[in-house]
């Protein structure tokens, strides 16, 4: 499988999960005149143009985060509880994220104006708030045991500062613990980010 | 089940779904006391306060539209492709609806900035034209058969006027098709829009 990705982006949460996973991956960065690290056509492959976006051994491009997140855990057998209430439970959080929080950066990358800064701030609190509950007092989001929604997590939580809003404490911590785990450690350094 | 909805909001794909699965369903609205229809307080129910929240039948709630769908369509054995690909296609166009049209309609539906409509229609009409490539002559989304991306698809297309971006012919043709099934004349009937 090939994923492709950007230092530092989203495609952190699913470079982390393949990791976990245990899953043969290869990275490949996309240039400024979108061209692939193989030397394709980035935008021929995917529309979109956006990452993270997985090339499966059979050609097949898939897209969104937290789709691809679903297929590697799929694939893998791994990174999803057993219990069917939690797993719908990771899938829900996945969408959380994907809809409330990351959306809500946007005005920190691109710099939009000061108004828009403030209500997605406003988004980000309240949505971190109610990360913040369902974790609890668990190791991770879900349970204790590491889901892909945890991979997404590490990512959403890395970006927050960007955004000038304080984590809630458990999740701080939990970002400190991930930070430590060998699985973040080799991602981060493979994309140069060590 | 309990749907927890409001007319005409993005929970009408669910309804609709649940029509198509042919699962028994109650529908429950919210006030503007935020109470359900059955008098209970809904952000004890649902912290994040937004619909659609579906209540399982041991109690359990769960939110995120695209997460709702797939749980209907995985107690239903319906409204999911058999093929895999298809199958993951069907939930990288729910991921993709979700977080790069449904978010970009608020600017509409809450009056924000000029500047904002502006960016966001560009966004909408990026978007619906990668849709349109994915539907091609197809008389669904994914596949000639319905589903769970068409529900949320008929909703996506139904709101599209207000955000004053048109609709390529294929996702217009498809509208009208769907406007003409048994179960989304029963969903908009039974939620007073008949
Ligand atoms: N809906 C997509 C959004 C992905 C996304 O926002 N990707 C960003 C990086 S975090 C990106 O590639 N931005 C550059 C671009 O859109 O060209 C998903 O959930 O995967
Ligand atoms: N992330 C949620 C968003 C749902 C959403 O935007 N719901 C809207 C109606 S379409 C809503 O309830 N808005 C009122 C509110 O947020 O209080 C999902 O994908 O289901």
């Amino acid at each position: 499988m090939n994923l492709f990705y950007y230092p530092a982006a989203c495609s952190l949460a699913d470079h982390i999960a393949l990791i976990e996973a245990g899953l043969p991956y290869k990275l490949l960065s996309i240039d400024r005149e979108r061209k692939t690290e193989d030397g394709r056509d980035f935008l021929a492959l995917n529309p979109k143009g956006y990452i993270p976006a997985l090339e499966m051994n059979d050609g097949t491009i898939l897209t969104e985060n937290q789709v691809i997140l679903a297929y590697i855990a799929e694939q893998s057998g791994k990174l999803l509880p057993d219990d069917s209430i939690l797993r719908w439970q990771t899938f829900e959080a996945l969408a959380f994220m994907s809809s409330e929080i990351h959306g809500a950066y946007s005005p920190f990358f691109k710099d939009f104006p000061e108004a828009e800064k403030l209500r997605a701030r406003d988004k980000i609190k309240k949505a971190f708030a109610i990360l913040s509950d369902q974790m609890d007092d668990k190791v991770f989001l879900v349970s204790n045991e590491i889901t892909i929604a945890d991979c997404y997590l590490f990512w959403i939580l890395m970006v927050a500062p960007k955004s000038g809003v304080d984590l809630p404490e458990n999740l701080r911590n939990c970002l400190t613990r991930m930070k430590a785990m060998p699985s973040v450690i080799r991602a981060l350094a493979e994309e140069g980010l060590g």
